[in-house]
This record gives C-alpha cells, sequence and structure tokens, in this order.
C-alpha cells in the first residue's frame, strides 16, 4: 500500500544513494526489487554490523524491497535480470542502478526489449569514473570550510550527504520520466553524478558566486550560523546547546528569553551598527556572543529548556547518537514515523518508515529488509513468469538461491 | 521546456529547503511560480551577499522561477494568493510551502476551492515547532561524530545536509502525489518535517541500530571513511589527498599503485588477519595508514596524480571553495551543467543547470533568479486571470509591486 501503490521498480545497485532510493519508494508503496549476485552486493557486509557480522546498514536501506539473488556471470542469469527489469506492466518498466555495465544491462540494450523503459543511472562523475562521497566532498571544498575557526585542517562531514542527496534526486529523476511516459508514452534514461549535484549544489547555495562576484572563498566559522546569529554555548551543568537568531523575530525573542536586550543595545551604541541587521550579526558574531556566554554558563539546561520552548527559541541541546536515541521524542515511538520491528538476523530495534504523511494515504508501518534472496523464487515467477519447472532447474543449476547459507545473508 | 514542461506549482517559501525544491521543478521545465511580500521573504538577503548587499543565495534557490510581490497582509493580497494556488488547469494546482499560515492558506481552506490540491508542506519539527538545519543537527548526534579523533568538541557541518536533502523530498512527495491525482484525480496534503527526515535517515544508515543493537554510539574518526578503508594522506608539496579502498578491488587498486602490496601481507602476518575484510581495515586503519603515509610524504602531487586516475584509483585532492572554483574541471564550463550567466544586479558567474541528463529532452541551459516582484503583472493577467483595469488598481493600491524599490530587490 502507499500512494506509489501498483508502480514496480527494479534496482540495481550497492551502497548508499540508490538503496536509498529504492526504500523511499518502497515505503511509498512501490513493489522494489533489488537484484544481487549469489554472495551478496558490495554493500551486503557494509558498517556498522552486528557482533555476527550482520550489516545494519544493509538492513537500514533495503527495508521493503524484495530481493533476488542471481548469478549475474551466468547468460541464463544476465537474461532473466534483462527479462525482469523489462517485464511488461503500465507501472513497470522503471530501472534504477549506480552499477557500471555496459552491454547486456545498459539502456540501449534494454529500451530495445522495452523502448518506453524509464532508467535513472546515478554515476561517481560525469564521465563515468569512479566518485565517492568521501571523496566529491574534499575535491569542492567543504573539509575546508568546517570546523574550528582559524584552524588549518580540513575536517570531513560524518553524515554521506551526497550520497542522500542524490538518492533523493534519483527518485525525483524517475517519477518525472515516469510522469512524461504516461502523458506521451515516451521513456527515458536519466544520468546524473553524484559529483554534478554537489558541483550544482555549491552553485545553488551561493558559494560559486561568492568566490567568483566577491573574490571570497568562505573560510572556517566552527559551529557558527553562516550569515546571521546562531551558536553552541556551553551551560553550568556541561551541556551543550545551539540557539538560533536568523529571522529578525528569533533574534528579538532570544534577547527577550535571555534578558540581553538592553546588553545588546549597549553593544549597538559602541559599535555604531544595528545587529537588527543580520549581516551585522555574523560580522560581530563574537561580541554577541561575549555579551550571551554568562547567562548560559551561569544556568543549567533545566533552569531554561521548558521557558525556551514555551516562547518559541529556535534552539537545541547537542546529543551523541546514544544520547539522542534514548532521549529525543522524535527519535522514539511517540513519533508515528518508527516502530520497533524485528529485523531477521539481527533483532528487534527502532526503525524508521517514511517522513512523509500523505492525507491520502494511512501511515504504514515499516517493513523489515529482505534476506539476500529472500524473494527469489516469488520474482522468478510473479514477475519473470518462468514456469515451476524451469524455476526449479535454475536452483538446481545453482544459477539462482534463496536465501543463500553465505556469510553476507541477513537472515539466520 | 524540459521533461516537466506544462507544470505549474505555486511556491511559497524561505531559505533553502523549499525553495531548493521549487528551482529544481523550475529547472526541470515546470513554471514555478513564488510569491512573496512586498519587501521580500525572510530570505531576501540571506547571506552570501555581494558588497551592495545583494543576496547570491536568494539569486542561487530561485533561478529559473517567476517572482509576484504582494501585500499579504491586505484582504486582497491573500485572495489573489489563494487564486493562483488553485487557479485552474490539469498541471496545475501544486503548491508548495514551509510558511506556517492557519486559516487562509492551510490546506483546508485551499482544497475547499480547489479539491485536487496537491500541497507539499515542510515543517521544523513533526508539531510544527521551528528547526532549522543547525538545530536538527546537533539534537541527533552528528556534530558529536564529526572531526578528530579523541576530540570532545562537537563539529557542525558546513553544508546544510538536512535542508538539501528535505527539499529534494518535496519534489518526490510533490511527483507522487500529482502521479495518484492523475490516476484517481484524488489530490492530497502531505506533511513533512526537517526533524523526521534527519531522524528516518539515522535508522536509514544504521546508526539507530548500532546503538540498540550494538550499543555503540558512534565516535569520531577524523577523515576516515568509516567501516572500511580511507585516509587523508599530506603529499611532499603540502597537497593532501583522500584515497579510498572500501571495495575490495578499491582496496587492491590502492596498495598496488603505492606499491605496498608486500609491505600490507607483512601486517597482515603480523596482525593475524586478513585486510582484504573491510571491517579489518577500518579496525586496523591506523596502521595502515603507517605503511602507506611515507609513500605520500615523499611525493608531490604532480608525481601520482595522472597514475592514480590512469588506473583508475578512487581518490582526490582537498581544495577549498576558491580552488575547487578555479581548477576543477567538473566546476568549470567544460561541464555542459555549468553556463556563464549574468544575474541582474550581482553580475555575471558561473551558474549550474540540473545535474539531471533526460535523454528525451535537450540540455537546457540555467536561467537568472527573478528580481523580487519580476513577474507581478503577468502572474495576475496569465494565471489569476485578473482584467487590467484591476491589475492597474492593484499596482495602484500598492497591493502588489513590480520589482519594488527596496535594499531587498535584486535587480538594480
Amino acid at each position: 500500500m502507499g500512494i506509489l501503490d501498483g508502480m514496480r521498480v527494479v534496482e540495481g545497485s550497492a551502497f548508499v544513494a540508490v538503496p536509498l532510493a529504492g526504500m523511499t519508494l518502497a515505503q511509498m508503496g512501490a513493489d522494489v526489487i533489488r537484484f544481487d549476485r549469489l554472495q551478496g552486493g558490495l554493500d551486503a557486509g557494509r558498517w556498522p554490523v552486528t557482533r555476527d557480522g550482520q550489516s545494519l546498514f544493509w538492513a537500514g536501506l533495503n527495508k521493503g524491497k524484495r530481493s533476488i539473488a542471481i548469478d549475474m556471470k551466468h547468460p541464463r542469469g544476465r537474461e532473466i535480470i534483462t527479462e525482469i527489469i523489462t517485464a511488461p506492466g503500465e507501472d513497470a518498466g522503471l530501472f534504477i542502478t549506480n552499477l557500471r555495465v555496459r552491454g547486456w544491462m545498459d539502456h540501449e540494450t534494454l529500451s530495445a526489449r522495452r523502448p518506453d523503459l524509464c532508467m535513472v543511472t546515478l554515476m561517481g562523475d560525469r564521465h563515468g569514473r569512479p566518485a565517492v562521497d568521501y571523496t566529491v566532498n574534499p575535491a569542492i571544498g567543504f573539509p575546508e570550510a568546517t570546523g574550528p575557526e582559524g584552524s588549518t585542517e580540513p575536517v570531513a562531514h560524518a553524515l554521506p550527504a551526497w550520497d542522500c542527496i542524490a538518492g533523493n534526486m534519483v527518485v525525483s529523476a524517475l517519477l518525472a520520466a515516469e510522469r512524461k511516459r504516461l502523458r506521451t508514452g515516451q521513456g527515458s534514461a536519466v544520468d546524473l553524478s553524484l559529483k554534478d549535484v554537489a558541483a550544482a549544489m555549491l552553485g545553488h547555495l551561493g558559494i560559486i558566486g561568492e568566490v567568483e562576484v566577491n573574490g571570497v572563498s568562505r573560510p572556517k566559522s566552527g559551529n557558527a550560523l553562516y550569515g546571521a546569529y546562531g551558536q553552541d554555548f556551553l551551560c553550568a551543568d556541561g551541556e551543550r546547546v545551539m540557539v538560533i537568531g536568523l529571522t529578525d523575530r528569533q533574534w528579538r525573542g532570544l534577547l527577550n528569553v535571555t534578558g540581553t536586550t538592553e546588553d545588546m543595545a549597549a553593544l549597538e551604541t559602541r559599535l555604531g551598527e544595528s545587529l537588527r541587521d543580520e549581516g551585522a550579526r555574523f560580522r560581530h558574531r563574537h561580541a554577541i556572543t561575549e555579551v550571551l556566554r554568562p547567562w548560559f554558563a551561569a544556568r543549567r539546561l533545566a533552569d531554561f529548556a521548558a521557558h525556551f520552548d514555551e516562547a518559541g527559541v529556535t534552539w537545541s541541546i547537542f546529543r551523541d547518537f546514544a544520547r539522542a536515541v534514548a532521549e529525543d521524542p522524535d527519535l522514539s515511538l511517540d513519533n508515528p514515523m518508527f516502530s520497533r520491528i524485528e529485523q531477521p538476523g539481527i533483532g528487534t530495534f527502532k526503525v524508521p518508515g517514511t517522513p512523509f504523511s500523505f492525507s491520502s494515504e494511512p501511515r504504514e508501518a515499516p517493513r523489515a529488509a529482505p534476506a539476500l534472496g529472500a524473494h527469489t523464487e516469488a520474482i522468478l515467477g510473479d514477475v519473470a513468469r518462468l514456469p515451476d519447472s524451469e524455476i526449479a532447474a535454475l536452483f538446481d543449476q545453482g544459477i539462482v538461491q534463496q536465501a543463500p547459507a553465505s556469510e553476507v545473508q541477513l537472515a539466520c
């Protein structure tokens, strides 16, 4: 069920972006079929893993999909994947991939079988060369703008942000291509690259303009909000909080709750500048921080947290992952996005469904990720439409497997 | 032109996520109408700005849209926005927003005018409370997992990653809702929150499982690739590079090009463990780095760059934004995604179009962002369908403006 109910998408993938795209579609109700080689994809054992070596990463990024395990070195295996990708159905013929396979699995070959195929291919860079989030990010400059002010050490982000962005763009591209097919009957091949996604964002955020028009390469500014006011503060109990004065309303609210309106007016007189101007707040952020610092240093979190919330201050605590998972109500079962479900081979833990709430559909609980090859037999039957006798022969010949006994499987 | 040609989307927004969503749709060919109050939205002067105070941020995130400036405190202004959002057209009735307006601009009121409206609303958190990228990120734990190993200082990311992800999800949600409407005639209200987007990703990436199943809160690991091998190295000429050994092929390739295969075999003997196992590579990353470090320390970038590329090594240089914009071919006009275009009021600089390449559509050059209110008159005519006499009266009464003479306008 879900808003994409009836849509069938085939996914040939590994790692973050395209698996995330397929899972996003699955959590919106599409039937997403991920195919992998018999021993599992390149991400079958990707960290984090449990003490038994079961991949929590694989479990996280493949929720709600169906899985087929097949020997793609065997000609019949390749033929079957081709049949699955190009199988009939008005809402089928949709393929997303980040595998670079020339020949049998490229758009030219596949669209000869199904001319209205919509296929989205994510590459490393625009020439098809390898690139990953960990290389794209330093290439375009973010690590040099991240971390403590004045430091010369580049700091890479811990979130694979470019992958997460690109994965969601794969979803958009597929839906846009299918929209056109629905109106015109025409299929599409859509290409994008992780590097281009990042390069474009550098422009969209104004950073290329900042370099070319202003001649400025944005330096590190620690945990400060860029371009207005926002800063982290240590409290008397060792807690750290982030407070925001981005908009005029947020700024005035922050001064109100901390009782610093007069002190800030005195600062404005000293500076000869109004801090109602967001740029002035950024330029004078250190002076502002000196005014606010004693207020936070003298208080424990509990002294002001409820008051900040009531006053509508835009603020947050800093927590590590464990504390966030334990304490944050938005990461708890109080949030209808989360359910505690059993992931075979791993155990029971909190799992998110889609962040979307569609008025036209009930919110669905997340489904577990499949064991590798868990749906091989079903997919050979209901999608590839092979007769039972051939399916049996494929298993006998070892061309396909159902939940194989390999170290990379998820289920016990 | 573009794959979404004919679609009309109305945007009521500010800052990164929803403007990015609208711009992404505009760069795919949709007619995207952003409405703002007369003095411009909350992001009208968002940094980076030029020396004249023109916002490069606004210019970056509103490319290719049409802009109408209207007094929404005036009842007629509100009525006109309602008419624009609910205007007829099979491919219209699409509205994206991150403004929290109860009453005249909520889904209940708007859908009474156009029952098949598809409306996507991005909120701060799921309760509608304020949250921004700078607060969501510390709340869920990434700053505590970012930065030098062993440090206790949290490091916030410089890229507004959650905004960029959420913005692309707004695109997906709108396209999914419109897909359903095309099949059933039924509209949708879709809600999502920035906090939920981040909370869900924490689960998708396996981090919630890592906490709940393994009892581990992932610590900082500097610029190392998590869970396999990838590390930054300083070269003899002061350049810094990132090299990746995530997959087995990348790992063997890295040892090959650095001639460290035998040294690494000796290390494996010493450790009593195979480094063909990706987890072992992560656990022993410091020992691996000690083997590789002298190789890079003894060489200048030029000594190995071409060889690395030829051998297909997954690697990158670290550059700041200015160097990236100046040197990286993917950020140059050699990349068909970029054009040098004139942004009125700002000047001429490199601007990205969409990272998507659709086989069914020619690649379009990016269009500049509109000056605030640049299309007021046209939109009042061709969308709101007001007679010329009323349009003239609206201008006379100051309810609408065309490129107003305010400090936040973009055009001269």
